[in-house]
Formats: structure tokens, C-alpha cells, sequence
């Protein structure tokens, strides 16, 4: 069993077409998680990022702050407590329309499709 | 894309060898989600799941609250921001030794093994 706090894994730069948004590697494939990865991303204020999909969903759960999920058509607000499911091959985009940092955890499966 | 509340989800009771252990299913594969499901669990004061094993891994999130994870031997407390990674076989249990309720987010495979 591993027990350890977000805070002690490093955040680093989400990367290419993301603007403001540092991600920490919770669980991963190192830590013998087989099946799915969790990953916990903070979104500065006016940061986002990119629109994008690809072949593999995504299960959110929205842990502090509020903003936007964009779906290439419609921007819905979320805010802590808010449940996103993204389907593979859906479009996505998160937001930080506020003036707090936006917390949330994404998993995604580690075998992707 | 679904978006929604964890609040709009029913909270049921966990069943068998829980005591004051409330579940809510938030993403699973009625949603089409695939490879792995979220749960979120509220244990209430005094609370806790019963102390079992099973042949498949647990990804934990601690939302609010504090409490302990016990693996058969040794105890360990846990609270808000916290990440406990339970490898498939592995005996736990969680209890709430605290006065206010522990809530986490607890996610398995769909396809366990």
C-alpha cells in the first residue's frame, strides 16, 4: 500500500498547447496501477488547455475552484465538487475563467486504446 | 461529454461489513466508461468498511475529513489531499476515528481480474 499527500509528487508543466497548467503524476504504471493512471492538474487563472481528443476517456472530478469545459460548441461551467465524464474520441478543453486556481483529478486508462 | 454534480448522484448504503458507509456510483459502465469506475464513499463518524482483500487495485483520493487505513498490521491517518494506492491482494480497510465525516473518491477496474 502507498499513502503520501498530492503535494509531495512535483508538478510539472502540462506541456505543448497548454497554457498555465502544471500536472502531478499520482498513480502511474510505476507504482504497479495496471489498469488506469491518476493524474491531478492545477489550472492557473486564465490558463487552459488545448482543444483536443483522442482515442481514450476521461473520468474528472473537479477538486477546488470553478470554470469551463469547452466541447468545441458549448462551454459548460464546473466547479468544485462537479463530475466530468469525457468519452474517447470526444472533444475537450478546460478552462480557468476565474480568479482562483482550478484543481482537478483526471485518471485516464493506462493501456490506451 | 457528461457534467454533473456528485451531489445529484444517490448516496446507498455500502452494504455487507460497512458500518455508517455510504456509496455514491458516479462514473461507471452504464456511462460507457470502459476500463474503470468512480466511486465516491462517505463514512460517517465511527464508520468503516470491513477489513478485506480482493484480487483487484484501489485508487484513492481523500476529499475531506480524516481517518486511518489499517492493512492488517499497522494503521496509518489519512486526511484531505491525500493518495492511497491499494495494490490488487493487499488487505485494508478505512475507518473514520475522527468527529467529522471522511469522504474520498475510490476508483477500480471494470474488468477486474
Amino acid at each position: 500500500m502507498k499513502i503520501f499527500n498530492y503535494n509531495t509528487v512535483q508538478a510539472k508543466d502540462a506541456g505543448e498547447g497548454t497554457s498555465k497548467v502544471a500536472v502531478r503524476w499520482l498513480i502511474t504504471k510505476e507504482l504497479v496501477a495496471e489498469n488506469f493512471a491518476m493524474r491531478l492538474f492545477e489550472i492557473e487563472a486564465g490558463g487552459y488547455s488545448p482543444l483536443h481528443t483522442h482515442p481514450w476517456e476521461h473520468e474528472v472530478f473537479i477538486l477546488e475552484g470553478e470554470g469551463q469545459v469547452f466541447d468545441g460548441e458549448i462551454a459548460t461551467a464546473i466547479k468544485a465538487g462537479d463530475v466530468v465524464f469525457v468519452p474517447s474520441g470526444e472533444q475537450h478543453q478546460f478552462k480557468n475563467n476565474s480568479k482562483e486556481t482550478l484543481k482537478f483529478l483526471c485518471l485516464i486508462p493506462c493501456v490506451k486504446k
